[in-house]
């Protein structure tokens, strides 16, 4: 069973254990694929200052052994008349693919964004060759609304699209 | 005749005059309508710390009495494996619309865009009623890759869409 919770700075290392690996691949998030802890810290934690004030960041805990084995971020995808329009990060640890813990993350964060207020969700930049990923939001009733073409230059297939993907909450 | 330069942090009250109005209007940028000048200079201007180090920014400068009559934003739409897409902003001062600084700024900034090394350029929130924007970015050879729906509140018309458009440099 699975427990979804706001993370806490104690969380931070289960989380870059979680999200190292998939930076170091390349091949699903638009990041620097060298980046340090530092770094890493930033792109998905709240920050001392400049941190975009709708941040949420949630955990995915096991509750057989208490550890985290996924997280996901929800906040704005824009300011100001935009901002009712949510978009979200998923990450879940390598060692517990394939049990659905990407799903039920994904349900909850669905559920955290609606309850928020946004009315809608959007992905920015869903990898095209990222057939896991897609199946899931097209099974949670995202629809693709366009494709940039090789705006994503993937490590073993080279450039492939990014999709902007949206549903209505 | 107008001149381009990079922006000199003596710039600021120049464009900050030109930003207050858009930002204020909410009609076409994706701004919290009542920001103050700091965070407008956050928004557009490079800070002391945390700034996307891929960022340049631009203005436009009317020769016959060295005024700066429009600016423009250009940096890495996404980072990593997504950081050759290039994403740029452009403001013209309301009082020199009509004259075609719009259009040379857009031509400078592709220009040099396509000099530091990117490959192709996106725009991720054309909202859909900009007339004026869409008529321009069309003529320049973007196309729209996809329209998010109801992804922003016009303080006029109501609920209307983002565009997401592109070409290649």
């Amino acid at each position: 069973m699975l427990r979804f919770r706001q993370a806490e700075p104690e969380d931070w290392p289960a989380i870059w254990s979680i999200l190292e690996p998939v930076a170091r691949a390349g091949e699903t998030y638009c990041w620097d694929t060298t980046m340090d802890e530092a770094a890493g810290r930033l792109e998905w934690f709240p920050g001392p200052a400049g941190t975009d004030p709708s941040l949420r960041v949630v955990v995915a805990v096991d509750e057989a052994d208490g550890r985290v084995v996924g997280t996901a971020q929800l906040h704005a995808n824009r300011g100001g008349n935009g901002a009712h329009v949510a978009n979200a990060s998923f990450l879940v640890a390598a060692d517990a693919g394939g049990r659905g813990v990407g799903r039920a993350l994904a349900g909850h964060v669905l559920e955290e964004a609606r309850a928020a207020g946004y009315t809608a969700m959007q992905f920015n930049a869903v990898v095209q060759t990222n057939e896991r990923a897609l199946a899931l939001w097209s099974s949670l009733g995202f629809t693709i609304v366009g494709t940039v073409p090789g705006a994503f230059r993937h490590p073993g297939v080279g450039p492939t699209g990014l999709h902007i993907m949206h549903r209505v909450l």
